[in-house]
C-alpha cells in the first residue's frame, strides 16, 4: 500500500470530482484556494528534459498603506537517491550534488530566493541498518568540507539563500555527530546552523544511535528575505518546537524530513499545517521520495522478518500559510521542486486577525510547565 | 458558499472515487480505517423518527497481557436551536433540554458511557450581537438552576457522565459570567467545572464583550470511564491548551465549540487532530448546525453592511484518535450523535510507539517559556 503508485491526492480528487463539488472539496480540504504560479517556459521544459516535477503556487496578502507587499519565494526540494547505496560514498555524494544542483539551476529560473534540501540530503536515510559504517563516513563539518562549498557556490551563484540539512561531523567538540541544517546566506556566507532538536525512536528511524538532540535551541535566521528557521523532521510532532521558533520570530519554518508511508502518512498534511495555524507563519514540509535498498538485512522491531528497506518516502512536500491554505503536494514518487510565492506580510495580517499570541496566556504556560517537569509534580485530576 | 447544502466531505468522496483510489485517498485523508460500529435498531429507527443523524465506529487498541481493553463509548451532540432567538428566555432553553433529551435517550440506547454537547448549548450564540439583553439570562449556576438538574437526572437516569458546556453565572464571586463546561458524574453529583481558557476576538465572535479568560487552569476529571478533560471552542487553537491537559493525564479531550464555515471550515480537521496526534490521547471535536437569526441587526467590522446572523454553522462533529485516525464527520447541515467506542489502552501505547512526551524535552521549553514572556525578552535572532 505504501508503495502503491497512487501519484498524489489532488490529482485523484481533481480527476474523479464534478467541478462544482470539488470547489467545496478543495476549500473543506486545503482552504482558500492558491492561484497558480506562471513559472518561466524554460524551466518548464528544464524540469521536463531533467525529469522532475516542477509546481508554482502563490499566497497572497491583503494590501497595507504603510508597508509593500514582501514577495518571498521558496523553493523545496524532493528527490530519491541517486546511485545505490553501496557505492562508494563520494561518488553517492557527488551524484547527489549534482542531480540537486540541477534542480537550483530551475529554481534559480523560476526566481527562488531560498532553497531548502531535504534532510540529510548527502546521504541514504540509512539509520534504520543501525551501523555506523560506512554511514558516518557521510558526516560534513558544517563550515568546511564539499557540501558546504558546494551549498555556498550555489548561494552566490544564484543569489539565493541555501538551507542544506546534513549529517553533521563537530570536530571541535568530540567529533560528535549532529543532524544539523546549514543555512547560507545569498552572499555565500555560511549565516549559521541550527541541530535537530526532537530524535525519534520510532520504527525504523534509529536515529538515537547515531546523534543526541540538538544543542542550539531555537534560533532564527534573519535572512534579506525574511526570518526563517528549521525544524527537522521528527520536530513535527511538537507542537512546542514550532511555538518557540515563531516567539523567536520566524516568518517561515522548514521541515526537511524523511519518512515513510506505513508510519507517518496521515499524519504529514495535519502537522506542519496546524503550526502554521497556530504560530500565524508559512511551514514548509519536504519529505525524500522512493525506496532505499541496503545490502545487508536488518530488522524493525515488528515481529517481521529482516529485510533490506525501510518502506516508501512519500515525498508529497508542500507549503501551509497562516491563513490554513496550503498549497497542492508534490508528487509521492517522482523527484520534484515547488515553488512558492508568499507574501510575507500575511504573517502579521493573520496575527492581527486571529490573535493567537495575543490570547495566548504564556504568562500562565510557563508557570504550569515549570511546575509539570518537576519530579514532584502532581497532576491536576479532581475525583469525586 | 458556507451556506451551500455540501452535506458532507466523506460522503461527496465516496460518491465519486473508484472503490481502489478510495482506499489511498481516505488512508492518507483520514488514517487507518475505523470500524463502523453496530447500533441497536431501536436507536437506528429513533434517529430517524427524531431526524437526526446517527452515526457509530469504533477505534481498537492492540491486546495486552497485564490490561483488560478499556472500552468506552463517547457521544458526541451536534444541533440547531430549536426556537427563534426571539422566542422568550426560558421557552427557548426548554425547547433544547427537549431536543437534546430524545438524542441523548439515543445515546443510551447505544451505550454511550459520556456524552458531550456543544458550547453554550442552551442558547443562541448571541455574542456577535454585542448585547447584553437578553442574552446573558441564558446564562445559569454550575452548580444549581434548570440545566444542570436536567443533565443531573440524564446521568443518573442513563449512567453516563454529561459534559454540559453553558454560560455560567457565578454569583459568589460578583455576578460573573464565564464560558464554561459543568462535568457531571453517573452518579449525578457535579463532579466539577471548567472555564474557557481562551476568549476570541475575530469575527462576530465577539466573546470578550460577555466573560473573560478562564481561571479553572487544566483540570482533568477521573471518571468511572476515564480521564476527560474539556478545551472550550477557541482553545483548540491553542497547541499548549491541549498540551496541558494531556500533561494532566487528560485520556480523551472534548472540543465543544461553535464556528462559522467562512472563518474557519478549513483548520477545523486539522487543529483537533493534531491535537490527538501530538499528546496521545483522543480528542472530540464538536460544532454546531444552521443559520441563527437575530432580530436586530450588527456589523462584523469587515467593512460589509449590518446584517443579521453570523453565518453558517457547519456541524462536521468527529472525533480523532492518538495515532491519527479520525472518525468520519457529522453532517454539515444536520442535527447529529456520532457514537464512537474508544479503546483507551490505545492512548498508552502510541506514546509508547511514538514517544513525544519521552522526547519532548520539556525542562527546555520550560526555560525558553520562562524567558519568553520577560518584557526584556530577546528573541534568538542570527544575522549576517
Amino acid at each position: 500500500m505504501a508503495g502503491s503508485p497512487f501519484e498524489s491526492l489532488e490529482k485523484t480528487l481533481e480527476k474523479h470530482i464534478p467541478p462544482v463539488e470539488l470547489k467545496d472539496v478543495r476549500r473543506i480540504l486545503f482552504g482558500n484556494d492558491t492561484k497558480k504560479l506562471e513559472l518561466s517556459q524554460c524551466a518548464v521544459e528544464a524540469a521536463l528534459e531533467r525529469d522532475f516535477e516542477l509546481q508554482g503556487c502563490m499566497f497572497e496578502a491583503g494590501q497595507e498603506q504603510l508597508r509593500q507587499p514582501r514577495i518571498v519565494r521558496v523553493g523545496l526540494i524532493q528527490n530519491a537517491i541517486v546511485l545505490p547505496t553501496d557505492a562508494p560514498v563520494m561518488e553517492q555524494i557527488t551524484a547527489l550534488h549534482r542531480r540537486v544542483g540541477e534542480v537550483v539551476e530551475v529554481a534559480a529560473m523560476c526566481g527562488v530566493n531560498i532553497v531548502c534540501f531535504q534532510e540529510a540530503w548527502t546521504m541514504p536515510f540509512a539509520f534504520c541498518t543501525r551501523e555506523k559504517m560506512p554511514w558516518t563516513e557521510f558526516a560534513e563539518s558544517a563550515e568546511e568540507g564539499p557540501t558546504i562549498r558546494f551549498c555556498q557556490e550555489l548561494a552566490k551563484k544564484y543569489n539565493m539563500i541555501v538551507v542544506s540539512p546534513i549529517l553533521e561531523r563537530d570536530e571541535v567538540h568530540g567529533d560528535t555527530l549532529w543532524n544539523t541544517a546549514v543555512v547560507v546566506s545569498n552572499s555565500g556566507a555560511v549565516l549559521g546552523k541550527t541541530r535537530k532538536n526532537h530524535i525519534p525512536r520510532v520504527g525504523d528511524f534509529n536515529e538515537s544511535t547515531y546523534y543526541m538532540e540538538g544543542n542550539t535551541g531555537h534560533q532564527v535566521f534573519q535572512t534579506q528575505f525574511g526570518k526563517i528557521a528549521v525544524n527537522i523532521c521528527y520536530g513535527r510532532h511538537h507542537p512546542l518546537n514550532w511555538f518557540m521558533y515563531s516567539m523567536n520570530g520566524a516568518e517561515i519554518i522548514f521541515n526537511p524530513s524523511a519518512t515513510v508511508g506505513e508510519l507517518s502518512e496521515p499524519m504529514w498534511p495535519i502537522e506542519a499545517r496546524n503550526a502554521a495555524i497556530a504560530n500565524h507563519c508559512f511551514t514548509c514540509a519536504i519529505n525524500r521520495v522512493g525506496t532505499e535498498h541496503f545490502k545487508n538485512e536488518f530488522t524493525s522491531a515488528d515481529g517481521k522478518k529482516a529485510h533490506q528497506d525501510l518502506g516508501y518516502f512519500y515525498g508529497s512536500s508542500y507549503v501551509a500559510a497562516p491563513d490554513g491554505s496550503r498549497s497542492p503536494g508534490l508528487s509521492r514518487t517522482r523527484d520534484g521542486l515547488l515553488v512558492a510565492e508568499l507574501d510575507l506580510n500575511l504573517t502579521r495580517q493573520i496575527n492581527d486577525k486571529w490573535g493567537f499570541k495575543m490570547t495566548g496566556r504564556y504568562d500562565m504556560y510557563a508557570q504550569e510547565l515549570t511546575k509539570a517537569v518537576q519530579d514532584d509534580f502532581k497532576p491536576n485530576i479532581v475525583k469525586e
